[in-house]
């Protein structure tokens, strides 16, 4: 399983807008080829930080998720939301192992 | 969901030793109360670099974590291989919402 760790920052006035558009992102991605997980997780103590947790079956199935319509969507939309640049930190999950 | 994100960091000699100590870690954790996940990750560019990803229904359950045999046994071996301290970062999940 392949992970994609990506931490969010987002402008505090646009928290509500953000959390709209990731719930379509978040739906449209449980549907994609290999996806495990796409949770989507609010810092308990800091409510403009988020994480988009990533986890396709393998590399190939990860990246093929930025071809997708509802991806490209969501990154257009909230382009303007964010607070710095997002940064996504790849991994490989050790366990589960299949 | 309650979501507790584990940053580790292990001295390079030790990684092998952790693995193991972590694979009983998730392997008990499976079978708590309220468990959604609890994966284990390498950093893609980074093998001393781990993330532990703790997921439970909710905050009661999440602490009942750290009351368990396998928690505790995990703790104590581990101690020693840290390059430093762990970091663990608390998130509310919006999605899944359930």
């Amino acid at each position: 399983m392949h992970v994609t760790i990506v931490h969010v920052w987002v402008k505090p006035d646009r928290i509500q807008d953000f959390i709209e558009a990731t719930q379509l992102n978040h739906e449209g991605s449980l549907g994609e080829p290999g996806n495990r997980r796409f949770d989507v997780l609010q810092d308990a103590n800091d409510p403009a930080k988020f994480v988009l947790y990533e986890a396709f079956e393998d590399e190939e199935d990860a990246a093929g998720h930025k071809l997708t319509e509802h991806y490209k969507l969501w990154r257009d939309t909230v382009a303007e939301m964010m607070a710095k640049p997002r940064e996504g930190v790849p991994h490989r999950a050790l366990y589960p192992s299949n």
